[in-house]
């Protein structure tokens, strides 16, 4: 009996799992079916894909643009609409509206949820440096000559170049693509999905948070999808467990009231353009090193998971250096790097170093330089940082120790332009004006939810880098710590984009393999 | 016989010292006479007299910009031919004209010979700088706002606004007008007069040295008169016998080839911003003290004779203080000041401060700041330097010493615009371009032809400070160390006349008064 019963449970068991991999293969094979056709799909259709999303592009997207900004939400709300997705602006006073998405599975009620964020605004523009305006949206090819639509849709190195073109409309424009495609297969997601779309990303999303906590309840999810940033340097797809946080800082010091001659007044008038920066100097180090003291105190060190996760990722500096001509290279430091006590830019490996935070003078602006240089001593000089924070450290405390060590350089600081009193009363006077800010956010690497995000993205495109922190910043924090929801990135554009600056731009084959995962991860 | 004799001698002598008060007082009086008929036809055509002087204002006058510069000078030169002053331009390719002009005095040949220098170009413009195009003359009254020429002729405290209203048509306006009133008078100049008046000084005068040398016959003086310049900060009158040199330092850092997201790039590619504040700071403190090893080498000391026309400088710290908005007060220093190891900016009292060299910060330009600052690392970082020389130093040693400071610190430093093999090649790299410039100078403050301009300046005005050198920079080297020729500066115009910078203004009291002094120096 018992070894009768044994055999009958081995066979048993041989069967279930016969069964069990049969399920899978068709389940894989339905999958690549889709996924086959939705190809097929976005092959004959890639024109009017990319009219469309050139429509969007061409909105012009600053959030600080009240009424073009309101533009961009009641396009893509009207463009869910046509797709079969419920839609609602959620508004709140002097922002732009979120544009929230709800489509239902086939699985009904109890289904897992996933809600896929990313944000249609776009950074500022210098239209000076840009080679086309920034809202019409250009086609060029790999040598970036202009070319017609027609052409670029046969070439998928060619890219489209405007604001917003990668960062961050694109995860938008691929999602309405996909639900097109997996309309045109016939098929519908099985699990309950949102969209949650803002505005005021890259103004630092001040409103967010409180729209948050407002709409909790619609808010409601096993986990959130960012579709932000972009996929790694060696365009090979990849996943995010987290981002840096940040927190901007505008600083003016102040020289005489009026510009003076330099050299009547040179060494005698206080020149804040040399102020300004021996108090950068003071601040970071020729190596990215923090110099404000307690700084590093908060940074929470990397589980033995993370450093594994990083273990793992290729070793692209090589690549990166060549591509970027610098030529640093690194330096024997101890203790070993990541860590605040070595050397940063160009000494080691760049995912290492975006487990660091980070003080990014993002501008320094004072007087004028070559043809335009005139003899004189400027009445202020500016400069704009960001900082990038990583787990635990909070912008709140950040701000606080920067503004700490300032004074204690002997500054009086001010958050507001200072009056003839207040100059003629504080010989060293500076003004910081901050940027809010978030933390950083990491969720973990192994949850099922993280399983099967990654596993619908590898079948749509071989396999998935994992980095347990993106070196951008998004506020993820509000998904992980406010919503206690857990979050994972899911980029998909070109990394070399120019976000940020002018010519930014989205491989267009970046596009073709997003609107793949999105049609992927809907189908999971 | 022998008192008799005495007495004679006594009584002659007394006679002859009569006859000198007499003629003394006969020349003084004619002097005076001159002057107030000077004064009577400056008040009866001071239509005429500014409306001229507008129209000079209103052609362009950068050094750079050739057609207008040669229109500058054919200006010139016509108003010199009317009003009897033989002229030539002294040409070299590839620069503005000097205009050259020739006025024989009525004692002949033998009489003493004095050179008047002015330039006729202007600093560059950063236009949206200006309440008003820095080439359309305005006038404006004492709170700023706009008035017909008709209300500034009768307000000697208004004041006309234009690029090089100051710095330095002014003194060429004011010699034109008063040959004018010379004329009118039927008064002759008595000794040798030239006018010397170049067109690409704020381009640092790269031609100057060659057409000295090419036309040293020409320019045979007994001295020069540089009129380039402010009057005291207390509105009196001053003459210098040096004046600081100058050399002009750009200098670029290069950080990645493109621009890069702050987040996922910062703190691995190299900050060029970071690198160049590192980098000033390293070179001066934020009290004006150069740390470049050396630099105060060669600085000639004051002689005693300087030194106490110093001390009988008035103390205009404290006035300029509160009307710069300038906090920062005297700091104690051993050895005393003026002195390389003393706190300069703000501490010590400017007339001090200008007999140091000086390292003037006037651009720091990278990235961007405030509203249109972007989240990103910039390729290239650019600061504007201008150096202000003491007697001995030499600009080539200054740029020497100044380039071996940087390679110092680990900089590879090349003069060309680097390609991507250089970039490759050099972990830290940065452009220096120097503009040439030329030294300091001082001539002897007591000489008989500079005690004469002084006598004639008083009688113009009243009294006169003696500066042993100006703060700001003329090529003075070029007559004292090249011509060997003694120089003394004979500046008209208000200091407070933003010259250098925007909305630069002649206040006309100085223009009034300088016409009276050029009527005196030219019938002394």
């Amino acid at each position: 009996m018992r070894g009768c019963c044994y055999i009958a449970l081995a066979m048993l068991a041989r069967i279930l799992c016969w069964l069990a991999l049969a399920a899978t293969a068709m389940a894989q094979t339905a999958g690549d079916s889709v996924l086959s056709q939705v190809r097929q799909y976005r092959n004959t259709h890639a024109a009017e894909i990319l009219r469309s999303y050139a429509e969007l592009l061409a909105i012009p997207d600053l959030a600080t643009d009240t009424a073009n900004i309101r533009r961009n939400a009641e396009a893509i709300q009207a463009q869910l609409q046509a797709r079969g997705v419920a839609t609602r602006l959620l508004e709140a006073p002097d922002s732009p509206p979120i544009v929230l998405g709800d489509l239902k599975g086939a699985a009904g009620a109890g289904a897992r949820t996933l809600i896929i964020y990313a944000h249609y605004d776009g950074q500022p523009v210098d239209a000076a440096q840009w080679k086309s305006p920034p809202w019409q949206p250009v086609f060029r090819d790999e040598q970036g000559r202009d070319i017609p639509l027609e052409q670029a849709v046969r070439d998928p190195e060619s890219r489209v170049y405007a604001r917003a073109a990668s960062d961050d409309k694109a995860p938008i424009g691929a999602i309405l693509a996909a639900l097109d495609a997996l309309r045109a297969a016939g098929v519908a997601p099985r699990i309950h999905f949102k969209f949650f779309f803002e505005g005021e990303e890259e103004a630092g999303s001040p409103h967010l948070r409180a729209a948050i906590e407002s709409y909790r309840d619609l808010l409601k999810a096993d986990a959130w999808l960012i579709c932000d940033g972009p996929v790694h340097q060696t365009r090979h797809m990849q996943v995010y467990f987290g981002a840096r946080g940040v927190t901007g800082l505008e600083m003016t010091v102040y020289g005489p009231q009026r510009p003076l001659h330099s050299g009547h007044y040179g060494n005698w008038a206080p020149n804040p353009a040399a102020m300004l920066a021996n108090l950068l100097s003071a601040m970071r180090d020729d190596d990215a090193r923090i110099r404000i003291p307690h700084f590093y105190d908060e940074v929470r060190p990397l589980t033995s998971a993370e450093r594994e996760a990083l273990q793992r990722m290729p070793d692209i500096d090589g690549q990166l250096k060549t591509e970027l001509q610098i030529a640093r290279t690194e330096a024997p430091c101890s203790p070993p790097a990541p860590s605040p006590a070595c050397p940063q830019e160009g000494a080691t490996r760049i995912e290492q170093n975006i487990m660091q935070p980070a003080l990014n003078i993002r501008g320094f602006e004072a007087g004028h330089t070559g043809a335009k240089a005139q003899n004189a001593v400027m009445t202020e000089a500016h400069a704009s940082i960001d900082f990038r924070l990583v787990p635990d450290q909070s912008p709140q405390r950040v701000q606080q120790r920067v503004e700490d060590f300032i004074r204690g350089r002997g500054y009086t600081v001010v958050h507001d332009a200072p009056d003839a009193a207040v100059r003629m009363a504080h010989p060293r006077l500076i003004r910081l004006e901050w940027e809010p800010g978030y933390p950083a956010a990491r969720s973990d690497m192994a949850s099922p939810v993280a399983r099967d995000v990654i596993a619908a993205i590898e079948r749509a495109t071989g396999s998935v880098y994992e980095m347990p922190t993106l070196g951008g910043s998004v506020p993820m924090y509000l998904f992980t710590d406010v919503l206690k929801t857990p979050a994972i990135g899911v980029p998909i554009v070109n990394h070399d984009n120019n976000q940020h600056a002018a010519n930014e731009n989205l491989r267009l084959r970046n596009f073709w393999e997003g609107i793949d995962i999105f049609a992927a991860i809907l189908t999971q």
